[in-house]
C-alpha cells in the first residue's frame, strides 16, 4: 500500500528535508525511524511535498511512501514515535491511493513567514521568527502584498541560479497581519521559486521600511530583476503551513481525484 | 557602580543559572560576556535573582555586580550582546544602590507554568510547554490552586532532601487560564521552596486528571506530606516571569526603599 504522512517539524537544526551526503536533514531522519518501526530495509523511497531550505520548519508537510507494513495507519504516529527526534513528529498517517506522489499530486501550498520587531534580538524567537530592528508598517506592508496576487513572472523573487522550467506561478493569496512589533505573511500559490518567500518578505519589509516604494512589487514583477528586490530574509521565520491535493487541506484532500503518477 | 542587569533567557541548553563545575550555566556564560564586554578581570561577582533549575526559562531575570566600566548603562545592553550566545539576551541595564543583591533585596516573584494537551509531544513545543495526554478541566484546576493562596507550610510541595529554614511561604496568588488544550499557572510568593511550582503544577494536574481529589492541595498543605502530592513536572514548561525589589517588577522598582546589603 502506499502511505501518507502529515508531520510537523522544528527546521531549525536541519539542512531542509532532502537528503545530502554531509549534512542532517529531516528525510534522512524520518527515513531510518520508519526503517525502525517497520522493520523494512532497505529504508523506504519517500517523497516529500516539497525541498524546505535549511533551517525552515513545516507545521504540516505530506511525505508518502510504499510500504508492506501490518501497522494500521491510524497507530502508526505512535508505533513511529519512540524512533523520531523531539523536534520531528507524524501526526497523522493514512493509506493512500497508488500512483500518489507527496511532491508531484500537491497543487498549492501555503507559506508563512514571521516577523517581530524589537531592539535586540529576543531569545523567546529564536527559531520561530525573524528579527527587525524597525517597527512595522503594516498598511504599506499589505498593499504591496497584494501586488503579488495572480499569475505572473516571478523571476525577481527567485534566487539566482536556480534552473526551473518556467518562473511563472499563481498566488492565490498574501495576506500581511499583525501589527507594529510582529507580522505574519500568509501566502498562498501553486508553486513556489526556489527562496521565493524570503524574498517577497525581504522586499515587503523594504517597501515597510521606505527602502523601496510602495509600488516595487508591480515594477519589480515588470521587470524580473532579482537585485532590485529585497534581501532574501532568514529561514528561521519561515514555515510551511499546510499543502493541498484537492478541496480540504492536508491528508483530507486527498480523494478519487487526485492526481497520480506511475 | 554596581549595575542590576535584566536578563531573558531560554534555559533548555543550561544547567540552571549557578555556575557548577562540570556544566554549562547561564551565570557562568553572564559571567564571561561581561569579562569580555567590559575588559574586567577576573570576572564580575555575579549575584543573580535565584537559582533556576536546568532547563527553567526566565522572560525576566535580575542580575548585579560591581563593576568600574564606563560603557554606559542604557548603551550595555548593546555593549555586551556580540558576546552573549543567541538564547541569553540583556535587554536593560540600570546603575542602583551600592549594597543592591539581586538574590537578597528580592521581595517576590512570578512563575508561569505552561501545559499543553495533544495526543503526543508537539515539536513546536518543545521546550516551551509541558506535554500532557489528557485534556485539562481548567475549573477544578483554578478551584485547588485557589487553595494555594495564603501563608502556609509548603513541606508537601518541596523536593525531598532540600536544606531551608523554614518551609514557610506565602502565595499571594495562584492563577490557572487556558482551555481544556492549553493551560498557564501563574504563581507569585514572597520566595519559593526547591521544586516548588513544578509540584504544584504537577498536583494541579493530578486534581485535573481525577488522580486527586478537588480538597487535595487544602488536605496536603495540613499534612506537609510530599508523597501525597503529584509529580514533579519537567522544567520545560516553567518560566521565571517576573521579580519585585519594590512596587514595580523588575529593574523600574529598585528604589530608595530597596533592601541593602553590605
Amino acid at each position: 500500500m502506499t502511505l501518507a504522512l502529515e508531520l510537523c517539524y522544528d527546521g531549525s537544526a536541519y539542512h531542509g528535508w532532502q537528503i545530502q551526503k554531509n549534512a542532517v536533514t529531516v528525510q534522512e531522519t524520518l527515513s531510518k525511524a520508519i526503517q525502525r518501526a517497520t522493520g523494512a530495509w532497505p529504508g523506504p523511497e519517500l517523497s516529500g511535498c516539497g525541498r524546505t531550505d535549511a533551517g525552515v520548519s513545516a507545521a504540516s508537510y505530506i511525505a508518502s511512501f510504499r510500504t508492506e507494513t501490518p501497522i494500521p495507519p491510524d497507530r502508526f504516529p505512535w508505533a513511529i514515535h519512540g524512533f523520531l527526534p523531539p523536534d520531528i513528529s507524524v501526526r497523522r498517517a493514512q493509506q493512500v491511493p497508488n500512483g500518489f506522489h507527496a511532491r508531484f499530486s500537491c497543487i498549492k501550498k501555503e507559506y508563512v513567514y514571521t516577523l517581530y520587531h524589537s531592539f535586540l534580538p529576543h531569545p523567546f524567537e529564536r527559531n520561530r521568527a525573524a528579527f527587525r530592528p524597525y517597527p512595522f508598517n503594516v498598511d504599506l506592508m499589505r498593499s504591496a502584498a497584494a501586488d503579488l496576487v495572480g499569475t505572473h513572472d516571478f523571476s525577481a523573487f527567485c534566487a539566482s541560479g536556480s534552473a526551473v522550467r518556467s518562473p511563472v506561478r499563481t498566488v492565490f493569496h498574501c495576506n500581511v497581519t499583525g501589527d507594529c512589533d510582529r507580522v505574519e505573511i500568509r501566502i498562498c500559490a501553486d508553486g513556489f521559486l526556489y527562496n521565493m518567500v524570503r524574498i517577497i518578505a525581504g522586499t515587503l519589509v523594504s517597501v515597510s521600511e521606505g527602502k523601496l516604494p510602495p509600488d516595487a512589487v508591480k515594477k519589480l514583477l515588470l521587470s524580473g530583476d532579482r537585485t532590485e528586490a529585497g534581501i532574501t530574509l532568514p529561514p528561521c521565520g519561515l514555515r510551511l503551513e499546510q499543502v493541498w491535493y484537492g478541496d480540504e487541506p492536508g491528508l483530507d484532500g486527498i480523494n478519487s481525484n487526485v492526481r497520480l503518477f506511475f
